[in-house]
């Protein structure tokens, strides 16, 4: 049976890349690899708008995150982490790991940060070496406003670090414009690779600071990076058969113009939401992000049974809830190769399943309520609908 | 131009695996991927030969190296380094960089470590929580006694902690008989795979010391790890297609049997120390490995110029020294998919290049002594020349 994976990560994987990355190994060290490398550095660059450094590490995006803690924050410090969900949680538990005092600001899973809550923050904890935050917090579905964050932390000490793993390349994220200081991003999401690549962008002012703290850290000691970027190489092997595969997609993000990539999952995100609607389901993030949508399972279905169907009858992946939310929300991911195709084929066999779980439908509904989004797509604003 | 791939990592990559990287990514929590990951682990502790448990890290072979230290060791604690190369320096700094007390047990590169040096360092230092060796320094080309390092720290409170990312699979290492307590392995090297994936073999004396400890540690975690061991998962999201090609070679590896594997390297070192041998070149390493042969440059010859004309006139591929060897040696990597043709055209394209640079040459000669012990190999013991 044929697949369509259209979870939020991993992601559909375009065949350039894969095709590229079936191709023999070479040497890290060599020339070839390193005008590869060269490439893309310049592409992430492109990508998340930034002229600053962009860091490659081989690990998932937990290992960026961990980079990002280790190499700016000294044990015994203090960090404000902005905690909605189980990624924004995760950057709870690295600080922990390394002795950093964390002040938690939980707010309840689906909600938005205020920003307000974080100017309050920011007075009450003038000593933060570091704000932790997320953009897209893919458990939840909710995207969070960095940019206003961007301005409240911008001219203090304390640092934007921003996990950026689903968020990035799903949605307008201007790393330098909106001064983030640390954006950790993944590979197997809105990049359209394999999982195995972190990538960390670095603004002067994070460097400075790294350059003022003692490490945690090693492998993911983001000074070891820095030395080596003027050659194009890692300190240590990198996963040299994704890096060639991500240069294959950054040239054809490149071409397409990322504002145009963003403008596509904006559009796929707004013809989801109007078939879920259609079908009387609810959203669960109060502030929907453009890369994937959270669904509410609706009372009298199992979120269980309703993924096992889409996947036993119509090969369609989804992802139920994470934690807590586990079969209460079932999650559509809308970013990276994801197209109106995926999306029509999936709203109409939701609208089947669900109508053989029972569900009241009126067949054809969330595809017609799809398809006129499609016909003709209003621009969206970042992260509201 | 053709390539031809003879560094000690990364190495080639059959074709079976480079396909199966290609195929479409699957969800890292789903059956079919649990499926193979289970494969894997079982694959592993075959290769390894161990019944512990192992460790699959998405991380360069460095990450797997940190994970051994920060779990087991922690921050103040004692540790002794037997260093004598590159990469068992490599112990040193990750130790360092988390404040872990070092005993370097410095010896010149090129040497193997003396077991008796071993000995007296463990009565000197009861108190070390471990003792940090290599299996194959890949710098020099050496294959350090393990098996006897492990009947030296059998009994003791210290575990042995084995660099073994260039040395598994190379050449003969039983895990368990040689009470070995954390073996790390690299993708990219004997496994015949791009880099990407480390691995960890856990002893039980071991795990009952990392339970012991305050790791200084979140991704590489070994607890992290263990505790998704029962369903074949791993915490962070792991190299999915890294992970579907190792499972093609350890399929074919199961069916070829590991001792097989190993002796296949061990007649090719034999095959490529003979060649260089007719050349009137000398062997770098003590104890040189199965896995790799570091030959000194000849008086008068530039190491860079003879790796460059083996590139340009042959795509062949060969390493050159590091750090303070830089200049003096070569490396040619005799493992994983290296076979005879490979030695034997490698063996006469050196004849060649040397030849043209001015060294005195029988044509012939090298490849002649490599084939005769082609013709007629005797089984060579582990680390013997």
């Amino acid at each position: 049976m044929k697949k369509h994976l259209l979870t939020p990560g991993p992601t559909q994987v375009p065949e350039g890349a894969r095709l590229a990355m079936a191709r023999e190994v070479i040497h890290h060290r060599s020339p070839e690899f390193k005008a590869i490398m060269a490439e893309v550095l310049d592409g992430l660059k492109y990508v998340l708008q930034t002229t600053g450094d962009v860091i490659v590490l081989t690990a998932s995006g937990s290992g960026g995150m961990e980079a990002a803690v280790t190499s700016t924050v000294p044990r015994g410090g203090k960090a404000i982490v902005l905690e909605g969900g189980v990624f924004a949680r995760r950057w709870t538990h690295i600080c922990q790991a390394f002795g950093i005092e964390v002040v938690r600001h939980e707010i309840p899973w689906g909600s938005a940060v205020d920003p307000a809550d974080v100017a309050q923050l920011l007075s009450k904890h003038p000593d933060a070496y570091a704000v932790f935050a997320t953009l897209l917090e893919s458990s939840t579905g909710v995207e969070h406003d960095i940019e206003t964050i961007g301005r409240l932390v911008h001219g203090l000490p304390a640092l934007l670090v921003v996990d950026a793993i689903s968020g990035a390349v799903s949605t307008p994220c201007y790393t330098d414009r909106w001064n983030i200081d640390l954006l950790v991003v993944g590979s197997q999401k809105a990049l359209m690779l394999p999982p195995g690549l972190a990538f960390v962008a670095v603004s002067q002012k994070a460097w400075r600071q790294i350059d003022s703290i003692q490490p945690q850290a090693f492998y993911f000691n983001l000074k070891h990076y820095r030395q080596m970027l003027a050659s194009a190489e890692t300190p240590w092997t990198p996963a040299i058969t994704l890096v060639a595969g991500l240069a294959e997609n950054l040239r054809q993000i490149r071409a397409e113009g990322i504002e145009h990539v963003w403008a596509r999952s904006a559009v796929l995100a707004q013809a989801t939401r109007a078939g879920v609607a259609a079908l009387g389901l609810k959203l669960f993030a109060e502030r929907p992000a453009a890369g994937l949508t959270a669904v509410r399972t609706p009372p009298g279905i199992e979120t269980a049974q309703l993924l096992a169907a889409l996947e036993e009858r119509f090969g369609i992946k989804l992802a139920g809830g994470q934690d807590k939310l586990k079969g209460q929300i079932f999650r559509i991911g809308h970013f990276g190769a994801i197209d109106p195709f995926d999306i029509l084929g999936t709203l109409a066999a939701l609208e089947l399943v669900l109508a053989s779980l029972g569900h009241r439908v009126t067949l054809g509904s969330a595809v017609a309520a799809a398809g006129r989004v499609l016909q003709d797509p209003r621009p969206m604003a970042a992260g509201k609908d």
